[in-house]
């Protein structure tokens, strides 16, 4: 907890007068020291530095309200770019944005994951590069890269951990493979997490907590506590698929237990059960089709796909007690149904206290959540104040 | 978010100063200012205020390394004291502390919550002036009060909010109700969340994650999330008594729904079922003296009321991911049964990765993690930076 001057820099370093001017709090010199009790010179010095690395211009004067104008600062959202890859299963979508999260360019793709991190992160490595043509960037901009896969991540080491479906990724540090690739930091965490730090941070911002919950093939949430991921003691909070639920102790989970939410709701046991009524469904997709077709039999298995979630859910939020739920993945776009089976059993099973101020809605960003959540923990990573005082250090002494 | 520079002090007030000195991170005015970068003048200043206000002393000089030796500055724990109390259903401990936590006197008695806010308030405020006059201390000494209460609390208010075993404290102002006693901040949280906060600060401080159940009467839980209690959207996080459990739904609830945790596994559940075999117990504490006792029929009820119990521990496992859960109320203390039930149970239904380094485990403050946590949260908040500001700030206008 205790950082001392030797690990770091001091409290009030440029890196932190960055996030006054970002964050709007402080914007010209003189509010800069008002704000921070340093001196005006110390400040000016700052100020400097951020200018010298063009990571903060001079906007305009502020309007004037007698004596001299100041000169307003803002941050300069141009003064670099991040790189971010979401990983599904069998597709994958790639970002390239600017400092402020606004995307310059995307890109979506079939890919397999299984086929081992060599080969897909090669190919991933191409797509980004003509991701930065296309925007006219170039590598020597990017600021830092962030990665999402579908399994559970040691977060400070950026490697898959035991993924079930990802063969070959078990341990595999993908910064190290990026290191001679790239000259910036590489964040890797579970998919779930970035696309709820993607709502969170496009349509919940004046939430301070947030459960979102991706129901495709599996079943998984991402959680907001305090607005920050909140990833637990080994990367694997939020791992709701494999929760028991009532009733249900026949049906067979891939993790070896019986019971589990993702083994009765999920994509693959809904196209399991239409199949073995005699519908023909191979997979989540196919389940989604059946339902935008209005075919009853595959309705009615997702509305109670939505119920059997909703007694989950209903743990969640008297355990947790979200402001808002939000669902996203295949099967909650298939229209209404399944959200309609959740809110029907939340509102019934939960707390009424929990639920006077609670919101269940479907996703806004469908596809594109993870890739933006990526970017903002990136950019929340590079742009912290002792990461910006680092990055300036070392610049000065080179 | 965005605090300006109306309504708070510097961001490197005197309170910050504080921190630094209270932490370890710089105790020599040299140190604080090569730490914040503020002007050494200015460190002193601050420091300055902090010694007028005894917030601080001298504590000596520092080992010499050539030159004049720095003067070590300590944080004064005796510049003044917090009153706290624990308020069960009908039985209380109040405690007097310093600014370390460290208890200066405790009291504990029996008394009826629902004689109601009036009554019971003003027995709390004559045990409180009793522990100040036996510890020599006055009422202009105290910085701070804490009050924990058996029920759901909208904290930022210090209001409970509808508490099922509380009739008459709905909506009842507590922070009110002292204000014209004391001349100091009053906080007011369940009493759950302050254990769990007791225990983390006293034996699990290393954990950035933990959960807290208390098993007495009824079943209530504490969740410490990145090091600070996680009261969710309501206030109503932790709620996890009254999540429904597998084939328990002939069991009805007090709260109106069947098959609630509490309905099956409480202290109150467990007399019930036992006095249906015709074994006498009207409550919690019966069956305890009857697992002491020996009696197979009541520790057969506890060691399955353990294994509920881990049924829904196992999902808030799978979702919360803790580095550890600590057990407390009477059923736990009866002996090891009830632990012995939840660990079957979650080791066997959580996933891997997140029981990989879980730690099940009883209270180890048992009674008194309760005051314990509220004199910490309570001293958290009075030293906050921000906080310290004000004070000196009106001291110095007064």
């Amino acid at each position: 907890m205790a950082t001392g001057p030797g690990r770091s820099g001091p409290i009030l370093g440029a890196g932190s007068v960055l996030r006054l001017i970002r964050d709007g709090d402080a914007v010209t010199r003189a509010a800069i020291a008002r704000r921070t009790g340093l001196a005006r010179s110390t400040v000016a010095q700052r100020v400097d530095a951020l200018l010298a690395h063009q990571l903060v211009y001079e906007a305009g004067d502020e309007a004037s309200t007698g004596g001299r104008p100041a000169t307003v600062l803002a941050f300069n959202h141009r003064a670099g770019v991040v790189l971010v890859a979401d990983l599904g299963a069998t597709h994958s979508r790639l970002a390239l944005s600017d400092l402020s999260g606004q995307p310059l360019a995307e890109v979506a793709f079939d890919m397999e994951i299984a086929d081992g991190p060599e080969a897909v992160l090669g190919s991933i490595c191409e797509h980004f590069e003509a991701l930065l043509e296309r925007a006219g960037r170039h590598g020597g901009e990017v600021r830092g890269i962030g990665v999402g896969v579908p399994g559970p991540v040691d977060f400070p080491a950026g490697r898959p951990v035991n993924p079930p479906i990802m063969p070959g990724w078990d341990g595999f540090s993908i910064p190290g493979w990026f290191a001679s690739r790239y000259d910036a930091p590489v964040l890797v965490d579970n998919d779930v997490n970035i696309m709820a730090l993607g709502e969170h941070w496009s349509h919940w911002r004046e939430l301070d907590h947030l459960l979102y919950v991706k129901v495709g093939t599996g079943i998984g949430s991402g959680i907001v506590s305090g607005r920050t991921i909140h990833r637990g003691a080994d990367g694997a909070a939020g791992d709701i698929g494999h929760i028991r639920v009532s009733d249900h102790d026949d049906a067979v989970c891939r993790c070896g237990n019986l019971g589990c939410l993702e083994a009765v709701a999920g994509g693959r046991a809904l196209a399991l059960a239409l199949s073995a009524d005699g519908i023909d469904a191979s997979g989540s997709r196919e389940v989604v089709e059946l339902v935008r077709a209005g075919r009853p039999e595959a309705i009615l298995k997702v509305r109670e796909a939505g119920r059997v979630l909703g007694d989950v859910l209903a743990g969640c939020v008297n355990f947790f007690n979200p402001g808002a739920i939000v669902v996203g993945g295949d099967i909650a776009e298939a229209q209404h149904h399944l959200l309609a089976g959740i809110r029907e059993v939340v509102f019934q099973r939960s707390l009424p206290l929990a639920t006077r101020d609670l919101t269940i809605a479907n996703s806004r960003l469908g596809d594109r959540a993870g890739v933006i959540g990526a970017a903002i923990m990136v950019i929340d990573h590079v742009l912290a104040p002792e990461a910006v005082d680092r990055a300036l250090q070392l610049s000065s002494v080179a």
